[in-house]
């Protein structure tokens, strides 16, 4: 048998069972571990040919016999990052796409309470206080800019359609068209879309590329009152510049459930920054059922893929960086 | 030429112009007033046919002569309650179902806060905390009760189906189908529906049989955990044994955006209650484009309906009180 180290902390008994059932017909005998077990999971790692798990210092314990390392995560900036984590350069890495479900969940909420000036309805109920005719905005009828077109801007972009949105605009790397969207552009464009992009939501991953895309000088273009949402990487953003704009009123609000640094230090300007909706990175936590299903079925069905010899779904383009 | 006294604050020039070529065509003439000018609107409908207004008191000022009252609101119980508000005891009145779209955004945005646990987390940040693995629940595959299948419990529903629920229950007094839930139910079954109830919406009428429909005994029914929603009425609900169920921790969460009285007074126990989203009365306000072009298209086609003399579109069954 061919050993597989599965080290995950949100794994049930179905859970271990469809890995199981899934690996032994195909050869591979899975191990469990959870991140507590950290010790045991990197003794047991010697001997294994797949690790799937999401702990870069558990990867740094493989030896360079590991072939596959499928990540639980979608985001796998530092496992592109630091190529030294693979003692196998050759070591396929792949990502989960299991998160576009919750994550647009928690996008249509963050921009719902955006559009309907849940921030300044809070502190009025807060201060018990009766004002209840602040001018709000709908997802019907809106138009949306989507950085971003994977599986999270793909799932966003559907509710949004059916919530009545009028225009979806994506922006992807390669501007390829993709369901649900009216028109994807290629980010190059990016500066010609942001003063029409009232509603943005960025879902990007962490790479060179991606990295300050959101500037001083870009957040300058977006129009007066714009609402700012980002479920990807907060490296995607330059948060002081960001904290004026939502402070002097030029931007309507931000919801953010990614910082740089996560947590934000004490005293950073986020915390106190007008109209923010701050959440610690729960959008895709690994709570939810549904998640965590998907993530396990997404594992299986790439370890057939593998056992075949077949092209893994997951796969990272490390070049790339997702 | 017949004359309709228009009282509304919400109307751009547009809008009077649609109002305006909707009635002279049929041999009506429209005056327009603001709530501030109490004073001429009611010396002007004195010799009015039809009043398209929201003010119980500016109805008390009309004669006998009116003949069709046009709320500008959905909620009609204040006329259906106080039967000497109306001079003429046969005048018409109608309301207007314009709210369905913004009060199911609303409906949307305060179940997912509560769904992703939004008041916990929202105390995280504000403590400058980091805390992510509050187990969350999905719209996706989950099960949702909806008490009222009118206007707004139709658009809710819809945008449920569209979000990957997976069951929609609707309870009404007729228990008649309506598309978009899996079943519709008679309200006099609510009994047997509210122990399975983990996720319950709220949109019914105030009539004297929804006034504490959801009292001390129905809310014991609920299962633990479960979230209450009302958009309807604060008199739908029992107010004091549902703080006492939301601090005991036996239901999740609430959203109220009606309470009993609005605005609650000083030291009301749902002020402090645990996990409670309160906003005050917004989620149908008149800020929104949408809404407000929606409600002047609803008058026009019943003044249209009124001048032919066919059934008004919105009209009030007096006696069910809505």
């Amino acid at each position: 048998m061919r050993n597989i180290c599965v080290c995950q902390e949100f794994l049930t008994g179905d859970h271990k069972a469809q890995i199981r059932e899934t690996a032994e017909p195909l050869g591979f005998a899975p191990w469990f571990f959870t991140p507590e077990q950290f010790g045991e999971a990197k003794a047991c790692l010697q001997d294994c040919e797949v690790l799937y798990a999401h702990d870069p210092e558990l990867l740094r314990a493989a030896p360079a016999s590991l072939k596959w390392y499928c990540c639980a995560y979608a985001g796998v900036d530092p496992y592109c990052q630091e190529p030294s984590l693979f003692a196998n350069p050759g070591c396929l890495l792949t990502n989960s796409n299991c998160y576009g479900v919750t994550i647009a969940e928690h996008v249509v909420m963050v921009l719902l309470m955006l559009l309907r000036r849940m921030p300044e309805y809070g502190e009025v109920v807060r201060n018990r206080e009766w004002v209840n005719q602040l001018p709000i905005r709908s997802i019907r009828g809106g138009g949306f800019t989507i950085l971003g077109t994977g599986d999270i801007g793909v799932n966003v972009a559907e509710r949004l359609r059916g919530m009545g949105a009028a225009r979806i605009t994506g922006l992807s790397r390669s501007g390829r068209e993709r369901a649900g969207f009216d028109e994807v552009l290629p980010i190059s464009r990016l500066d010609e879309v942001l003063p029409r992009a009232r509603n943005l939501i960025m879902a990007l991953p962490g790479t060179a590329e991606t990295r300050h895309i959101l500037n001083r000088e870009r957040i300058a273009l977006l129009p007066r009152g714009a609402y700012v949402v980002n479920v990807g990487r907060g490296s995607a953003i330059e948060q002081e510049p960001l904290a004026e704009a939502l402070n002097a009123g030029r931007l309507g609000g931000a919801a953010l459930d990614v910082m740089e640094p996560e947590p934000l230090p004490e005293g950073h300007p986020l915390w106190t920054a007008r109209n923010i909706i701050l959440t610690p990175h729960v959008s895709g936590n690994m709570t939810l059922g549904y998640t965590c299903d998907r993530n396990v079925e997404l594992f299986c069905e790439d370890l057939r893929n593998y056992a075949a010899g077949r092209p893994l779904k997951g796969l990272v383009d490390r070049s790339l960086g997702y």
